[in-house]
């Protein structure tokens, strides 16, 4: 069938609105219509030419949401019709590491997802007769793609799209670096660094749970009043700060954070987030990605004498499992995301969306097609 | 009263043995007996004058058993006659590390304790009507000292001193670092890097709770034959491993360590151990004390797939509770002390004992009096 598309042709180039070709959903896929999508900063990173994994042409996009319009053989979870949210971290609920009990990352399809294509191995879009690559195993810049089964979480019907498509990515990954992650109990302090779509939803994982004091840090006070609203407690510019930012923040949680998250990718700022943290049990959680090659340091007293140093990828959700909770905790009013969605526009205006990303000056985007 | 002591003079210099004048126990202290004591790097850490904390002049140790002499006022837990382990890392039971449950770090004496006196400020100890400084709160290295109630261990009347005053230390800093710092489950792959006398004891704590792979690390081959004796399963030496260690280490353990430990505190070390760990799930714990403004550095990329860097002082022990549990442990032939003890000598020979320790003959020599 013939889709409409934002291809990413060439690093470094604006995407292009075309009509490109898709395949049926194979053994194990899902066709499905993608109603919403989310425009994030890892699709600033890879169109950039930086993610040394980037690969082109592409169908790039992972923040959606849609319906499921046909079945390959042997879906058995998914019917036509079903609202979905296609996963860039699937849940096969059988590799050892869904089953460790511990992690969120399952390995199932990971090869193949890493080089753009279904899991046997080719890809289900073309342009012209030329190969076009998936991006995350989901390509949301498209009115119609197809996702491995066990990369698609079912979600309510009554969910709105272009709202709950951000728990897609930033959503989850905010909320679930709070409560999967880090774990942070009722009463603790929690310090985050950069108050973006993901600082934000950390925010308001914190407020869930009964955090105490919920310190936000930015140096944009344009950020100041949506983290407020969201339960920001103590609002930090580090450009205010006289001095050392660890020893302001130190002093003004008493001690140190009990958690803190790195949500911006800057390594330096990954370093503060650690030895901001309370002597004795304080977490710190990298949420942010760094630069290809970046490195963070620090001295090893500092994990001696009680602080760890952990990471997560997509909040340590089970997205099948976790995603649908997520969707119904935004229609029950325990999170807020109508307020990250800054516009909602035409897929024709994706690259309109990306320039406003990178000028800082939107939380989310979000794309209707 | 006149005690006798090995005392450090000055950075760089051999212990001299001599007579020194103690002060009984004021307020909360306890005139201790010391009947034996171990040597530990640490020590020689610091005779050295690497370390920049380090005071002089002092009597070193902390890694001693002996028995009480001598309450002073209010103390309620100790009397006459009772076997005790001094415990660097003190356990008040009211200060707020000690309440939160997360740490064993008491910060109830801390400062005193850092410049090398008791809590009330003073020194016990003197020579010819010069202050000398306690060390680690401990001061072992004398046949009486005098140590804070919140700072000893009662321990069983049966158990022999030049075997448990390993407890003090060594033993319950790799042990603890298995139980309670990375709470290594039954079936779970272990990598030890180092094998000393700390890496020795996380091999046996690992053994002990059930681990399945338990490989030791260590370029010296004499060690590999204790380490098998305690419950190592693979020995490697890094000198003959072709290519890269890490990606031996993943290959050997089938993915990765779920858990590692580095005990030598060398900073390459600590990257490595947490580099083999497994995606997803591997904890990393520094055990090593690192030189002094020396960095750990590694790419954020590990923590975001999953693994956990940790440290851990005195094994996260509370020392109060635990140490009288290991005692019991040793006694119950569920640890092997005996073959760490490498050979007993008198105090005299205190210097001595330094120098097989520096040549790396040795576990552990231990002192008495």
């Amino acid at each position: 069938m013939q889709v409409k598309a934002a291809v990413a042709f060439q690093a470094g180039k604006p995407l292009e609105i075309t009509t490109v070709d898709l395949a049926p959903p194979q053994a194990g896929e899902v066709l499905v219509e993608i109603k919403a999508t989310g425009v994030c900063h890892t699709d600033a990173y890879t169109l950039s030419g930086a993610d040394p994994e980037g690969l082109f042409p592409a169908i790039l996009g992972h923040e959606g949401a849609g319906v499921v319009v046909e079945v390959g053989s042997g879906v058995t979870t998914l019917k036509a019709g079903d609202r979905v949210i296609p996963l860039y971290v699937p849940e096969c609920r059988n590799c050892d590491y869904c089953l460790s009990g511990k992690t969120n990352l399952c390995q199932a399809i990971r090869l193949t997802q890493g080089r753009g294509v279904m899991p046997d191995g080719s890809s289900r879009f073309s342009y012209q007769g030329e190969m076009l690559h998936h991006y995350m195993g989901t390509s949301t810049f498209a009115n119609y793609t197809v996702v491995p089964e066990i990369a698609l979480a079912k979600i309510r019907p009554d969910a709105p799209f272009e709202k709950v498509c951000l728990i897609g990515c930033g959503v989850t990954t905010g909320i679930g670096a709070v409560i999967n992650t880090a774990k942070v109990e009722v009463g603790a302090n929690v310090v985050v660094f950069g108050l973006g779509g993901v600082g934000l939803n950390v925010i308001q994982a914190a407020r869930m749970v009964g955090a105490n004091q919920i310190v936000g840090i930015d140096i944009n006070p344009a950020k100041r009043a949506l983290a407020e609203k969201l339960g920001m407690t103590h609002f930090v510019n580090p450009q205010e700060v006289e001095g050392d930012l660890v020893a302001y923040l130190v002093d003004l949680t008493k001690g140190g954070a009990d958690y803190s998250f790195e949500c911006t990718g800057n390594v330096k700022l990954m370093r503060q987030a650690l030895e901001c943290c309370h002597k004795g049990w304080g977490v710190s959680v990298v949420v942010g990605v760094a630069g290809a090659g970046q490195e963070i340091s620090t001295r090893p007293f500092q994990l001696v004498t009680g602080r760890v140093w952990k990471g997560t990828a997509f909040g340590g959700a089970k997205g099948r499992t976790d995603v649908p909770k997520i969707v119904d905790w935004y229609m029950e009013g325990k999170i807020n995301i109508d307020d990250l969605v800054s516009n909602v526009m035409p897929i024709d205006r994706v690259n309109d969306a990306f320039d406003a990303m990178r000028r800082g000056e939107v939380i989310r985007s979000i794309l209707t097609f």
